[in-house]
């Protein structure tokens, strides 16, 4: 392993991460928050002297070639310390006066989990809720890839990271240098935000709302800057740009970049897209139409609550136009459902993955048939192309994996004495990085009531759900270690 | 397909059934029960003469040997049919006046899921709580394993049939022939029966009642003559008499053989059991602890009650010595828990199945494996053999249709308006064949309030889970009706 080329690359994010505070620094400014506007400077200071020092320290490894556990290595503990390091602004400036409650928060924002511990989310300082919701805007497509697209500094490891750090089983190289191809990802990221920000302007948000609000979507975090969330600006405008932003957001970047090139056939070809828009438009119709006849008595209202809800939950954003807790059983089953799906590969959404659920189910439709002819050959298709039975087996380990993690959360969590659903969903909601869920952590709830090292538990488990589990797993086998 | 041959054989499995009703048929005439002894015999004249008949009409076709298809069509169609016939003296004595309540009651019997309608178990007449006992006893080593034992008409096709009906991804032939491996299974079963009705009636307990409590311990059924459950005896003898025999039901049965016959080796070899042992172990120590800190302040009573309820969860059992949720939340969610699991294949448990699990674990280790070292060669080995890739494949596809079908059925049964947790768990509590679950099916509640229709789900999803998934699918796949 290259320990000190991995330290290297480090300080390089650590870098690009503190360079990004000057953006809340200057809200810090504007509104007039100067303990703020001091704690940035501090951080931002303090974050480049150790990293730029680190840097030229660990210069001489610096562009060596990567293996593969170096990849694992550098993407969990590049995670672990940009939270760390984001952390320190909120508890510094005691708008987060516990360091364990910044670190949920900082890992719930990098990790678009949307998952709050803050009681009164108003009541925190303009330039802190900036911060906090460009921890979405930057972690939803990816610190590394960021990096790597900014600073052409990875060679031959750059994909190994990508991967390792990207949603989603497979990495399509949209260019054959992954170094085009992570800023191709960001500059149609970047557009759609800008796109969005527009539209919510346009809505009738101010400049902050908007920014805040649009990273919210785009990194389907679902932090909002507003205690009631998106329900705040009571808006049938703002709810349906949001919800169609989720969506967007929920979808596969690399089609996006084929859309905009005019390669329509790859796009209508693509199997992920279909199914999840299958579900995504199967879940509203079953909302509407039990909200309309159950809850509002009133088409209309069921449709905007009901799409956005599916949205939110399917691309795992979190944010809220209603509590849906109130909602009659089949509606919360619909959602509790969407809770185990997410959205696609390659999209800033969390979850399992369309792609893995549509591929286990095509893999027992198989079985089935092998059933029936033991000696048939059948091979299982996705988007028209043969997927290897490799891809498979490493599918099968990830969801059985994802289950068993979610339901080990839950366990542990539950040495504190609270009941079945909240701590189900609570591992749901953060391993899926989701954010809000059922039972105590409800759209309108937080999770500030848990103790202390739940909240750490939960945050490793928003961190091994966002390097989609094996990631994070590896380092901790023995393997891992041997030479 | 041989339909003849199919309906001949089911044929025959009624009669065997219909000769089982004999017995409850004389608990009727000694309790005195001269309703329910002329409903017996109703039932019995009918269904013997219909049988006979069908059985003449379909002679010629006798002994065909049947495809894989068959095998599968034969074992769901009996499995519903002996359920309708077992329905019959419950509804037409008036004990059960509801036929919808008598079909779930007598499903939920023979599928050993032990899932009842009843609010008033000992209202009931004795000779149909015989009965519904008998069900699950007959279930549990499955009847057309029984049959297979009884009558060798069932000539190349045996095995298949087995596979189809027995739990568990694999069926180990202890015999070269099958009629002879069925009938040692069917014999160390009843060995089993007998031993524990002795100890059950040195612990105080009348035949009646030490008979139909055997007949739910050893098919991990769950069903009691008492409204109270096991708690009505409130005997710490008969607590671990019970709980030792839930265990030994839960074990396969083949390693039950090999143990008798002095073939400890291979037994100590078995890695499910290993694993099925650790588990129930380690989810007794969990609750014992956790019982003796937080309910019950005495470690004797967290032991008793923790193992017993370790034990009737992990092997599909579901009988009651305490009512469970007004246990500590760790406690409740081990149990959660341990809902997801289910005994050793081979063995009365139903359940995903320590098999199944164990499986998919070390994949997903071996899965972390390749991604460290991609060009390594790394096998999958249970109990020292090498796993085949394709049962790795079909296990895979067993995992995710379970988890798929028990949200599935949680999403349907929520069309009435019930909580996530009453649902989900009266989902996982059917298809696993458990019995009780939590929130309104708590293991001091039943599943009398559900509408008609839910009950029929659910009785389908039993059926579903007690034929592991595919038998019952396979049926419904275009596939199946291709020539």
């Amino acid at each position: 392993m290259h320990i000190k080329t991995v330290i290297n690359i480090i300080s390089v994010l650590l870098i690009v991460v503190a360079l990004f505070m000057i953006f809340p620094a200057l809200w810090a400014l504007y509104y007039k928050e100067y303990g703020c506007f001091y704690s940035f400077n501090i951080t931002i200071i303090m974050t480049l002297a150790l990293s730029l020092i680190v840097f030229f320290i660990t210069k001489s490894d610096m562009k060596k070639s990567l293996s593969t556990r170096d990849g694992f290595l550098l993407v969990s503990a590049s995670w672990l310390l940009v939270s760390v390091d984001g952390a320190i602004p909120f508890y510094i400036s005691g708008a987060i006066p516990s360091f364990t409650d910044a670190f949920f928060e900082t890992m719930s924002g990098f990790t678009t989990t949307g998952a709050s511990i803050l009681t009164n989310i108003e009541g925190l300082p303009k330039s802190m809720l900036f911060w906090r919701s460009l921890t979405h805007w930057l972690g939803g497509m990816g610190i590394v890839v960021l990096t790597v697209a900014i600073l052409p500094l990875l060679g031959i490891g750059g994909l190994q990271l990508i991967k390792a750090e990207a949603p989603g089983p497979t990495v399509d190289k949209i260019t054959p240098r992954i170094g085009e191809t992570a800023k191709l990802l960001w500059f149609i990221y970047v557009g759609f935000s800008a796109l969005e920000t527009i539209l919510l302007l346009l809505g009738g948000m101010n400049l902050f709302d908007a920014l805040t609000h649009t990273f919210g979507t785009m990194a389907t975090g679902g932090f909002s800057t507003k205690n009631a969330s998106i329900a705040h600006f009571n808006s049938v405008y703002i709810d349906y740009v949001i919800t169609i932003f989720m969506v967007l957001a929920g979808i596969n970047f690399t089609l996006h970049y084929r859309l905009l090139t005019g390669n329509f056939k790859s796009v209508l070809k693509d199997s992920e897209l279909k199914v999840y828009l299958f579900i995504f438009f199967t879940a509203t119709i079953l909302l509407t139409y039990d909200l309309a006849k159950n809850h509002f008595s009133d088409i209309w209202s069921g449709l905007r609550y009901g799409s956005f809800q599916a949205a939110t939950i399917l691309t795992t954003t979190g944010y809220a136009t209603y509590d849906y807790e109130k909602w009659p059983a089949m509606s919360r089953t619909v959602l509790f459902l969407l809770m185990f799906i997410g959205g696609c590969s390659g999209s800033t959404g969390g979850g399992i993955k369309i792609i893995r659920i549509y591929t286990l189910f095509k893999q027992a439709l198989i079985e089935m048939k092998y059933l029936i002819r033991p000696k048939g050959i059948f091979t299982l298709r996705l988007s028209g192309n043969v997927v290897k039975k490799d891809i498979v087996y490493a599918i099968s380990g990830f969801f059985f994996l994802y289950i068993a993690i979610v339901l080990a959360v839950a366990l542990i969590i539950s040495l504190e004495d609270i009941d079945i659903v909240t701590s189900l969903s609570s591992a749901l909601a953060t391993v899926g990085n989701i954010g809000p869920g059922f039972g105590r952590i409800g759209p309108t709830e937080n999770y500030a009531f848990y103790s202390d090292f739940s909240k750490w538990v939960l945050s490793f488990a928003m961190m091994i759900g966002r390097l989609e589990i094996y990631t994070v797993l590896v380092i901790f086998t023995p393997h891992f270690w041997k030479k």
